[in-house]
């Protein structure tokens, strides 16, 4: 997944009904046009369902939500990293507030998706799992405040320091773990200000997939760019 | 799924990479075909990310081989029950031994499913387990004894009266739910005793899933019928 | 632990700091006088660390808030019935609503305890899981409709139906099961239209242990029989 | 808990009737003799229902097996980190293999072990996990390569790499944080090469608890220091 500088925003589809099925396609195809408009990296982590079917039919990055710390074998109901990149995936969420992992399994499923070539997120929730997570060497660190999640305050007013504090220590621990901001962001002044911070990019949810008009929405938080 | 009185069997794919993407779909196809020319009722237990494809590609049942007791909504990495139908999957496993589930988590997925008309298969370890799940009404009841998972030892050998006694409490708690055998089953004897025994049918994995030709495993399995 | 036709109050400490160390004994004290003074048979369910000190110190029945389904051997941090048994448990809470189990776990527990002669109280959230616990013979089922804990809305006006629902279903599937009633008791109001309900007691928290007096709680809880 | 540069020896009873109740005071003595003859700091972790009666009765470090992520509150079943201090916890494992935690759990617990004065004592698996665990700064990170767990080969033969890997790294993040071996570990060799990698002490379980004679077991141990 080729950024060239450009910031990254991902689009978390989680399980709502609004992006599941043939309305997850639809929010894909619009994040694809707002990609195409304004040279935006925007990447959708669908449900694993729908990562076969998306990543047929949208030419931007889709990722899984969620891959379990597994190797093939007997683990059924589990959900395989090679699954999910047969199935289209480039990358994959790790431990995201609503499926938090074991250490030693966050551990195991960023050293797969290294060897697999998959872009790895770990979410976090503050400093220090930030810095933990970034000693795994993801991709990206995306940190989601708690106190942040859904809240609908700017991360720019309400907690600027935890952001650029996680930016900071990441950056000690590996220049090459990127960080994303992962809560209080809604509009394209928030957007631009994660950047500010440090950030190569945002981490979305429900403030996109249940706007009325998702690729308006987009098309706002990059607006600012 | 209509049955029509002829035995089901249910190919569970769990997560070898022998049953990922590409493989699933040529087993999925081969399971097909072993349908078509013996008219026994064979449903495919694919991974999440498999569903799609493979339902669209087949003409069998697909089943999800878990979903989660979650409604739509933020639950990020969860298997969504309307996920997996709007997939194509017409039925889905519940508890499976690798994918043990909370008791109210399975009273709700089995009703999610009913009013989905969905198939629901619940896996269960022993006679209390199965009387248990009975009750909670899901279609089928597949008792997997843990002793005989793998074990190569035929259920009508090792351990009858388990299956026998399953068979007996659960049309007592309700003569709607099918009862299916899920371990201890390898050839067209065992098909064929598990049928006698009183079941519906099987559900089985790794001795078709890895067999060097799983399209004559399961003929095989069906031979005696 | 002999009832002799009295009703049973079980009083859960969860982990408030208000029943945690020598606040626990306080509590487990003043439950006991009341039990002296009154004739009610009243279980205190206390954590893990409390038991021994506590069973030590007062003569009513002590029971654990949770067990896990292990036997002795590697299980570092896990809850061994055995030891909560040596501790000085009388019996144990099961799936409570703030520990769901696993069926199969429900199941293996359960014949634990009654095979150490230990009195288990499975926790239940409907009619369905209430009457798929009561086949696993637990002693008693404690029915706690999720709408009413904690609601101070008592049972009798909210949801009578679905505790006179669980009565009927569970003496249907096993009479020496008991029925408990796990949510919506405050006032000894309650507590008279719980038995009236054809339950053989009440199964209660914060009402009690967040009193200001919590003695003088459970005398007005009692003080209708 | 004083080491004043004396080795730590931590026993973790884990499940084992060996060690439990009755059995588990008698293990504990036998430490308390080893500890006072030979100066070298014993700890023994025992399971929560324990903790009461053998810290009252021993004079040597008592440590809980595992605490919950939680705050008080509602949360039945759950070891509060105030209750096992209360009965007499100096200190606690931390995401032992048998009982992993996820990332922002463990951070919550370190934390607050940390304000509550207490030992924390994080098990991990390999030279990476280590690391994202020193960064929590527990007191002691204790490296237990799954492939040496129970398998009897001493650390020291196999994989001394990973145990010196291990000290480096950590020493790098944080000097405060010590290093614990936690397996291989059987004899008073092993336990000498231990430290001679770096470490100050070890973490051992069922090679002292299942030993005829635990005493005589740890006096092996502590032998050659």
């Amino acid at each position: 997944m080729k950024m060239n500088g450009k910031p990254l925003v991902i689009l978390n589809f989680k399980t709502y009904l609004e992006s599941t099925g043939l309305n997850a396609l639809k929010i894909a195809k619009a994040s694809e046009e707002v990609a195409d408009e304004t040279g935006v990296v925007i990447a959708v982590a669908t449900q694993a369902p729908d990562l076969w079917r998306i990543s047929r039919e949208v030419n931007i990055p889709v990722f899984a939500q969620h891959v379990d710390a597994i190797d093939s074998g007997g683990h059924t109901g589990s959900i395989l990293l090679e699954s999910v990149k047969q199935a289209g995936a480039q990358g994959t969420l790790i431990n995201h507030s609503e499926q938090r992992m074991e250490l030693a399994d966050m551990e195991m499923v960023v050293k797969k998706a290294n060897q697999a070539d998959m872009v790895s997120v770990a979410c976090t929730n503050n400093v220090d799992t930030s810095a933990a997570a970034a000693i795994l060497k993801p991709d990206f660190v995306a940190i989601e405040p708690p106190e942040l999640i859904g809240s609908g305050i700017p991360v720019s007013q309400a907690e600027p320091e935890i952001v650029e504090g996680t930016v900071e220590v990441i950056h000690d621990i590996s220049p090459e773990v990127g960080v994303l901001c992962g809560a209080g962001i809604s509009t394209g002044d928030d957007m631009k200000a994660a950047l500010d911070l440090g950030t190569e990019g945002v981490l979305l949810a429900s403030g996109i997939i249940l706007a009325d008009d998702p690729k308006e929405a987009l098309l706002g938080l990059v607006s600012k760019l």
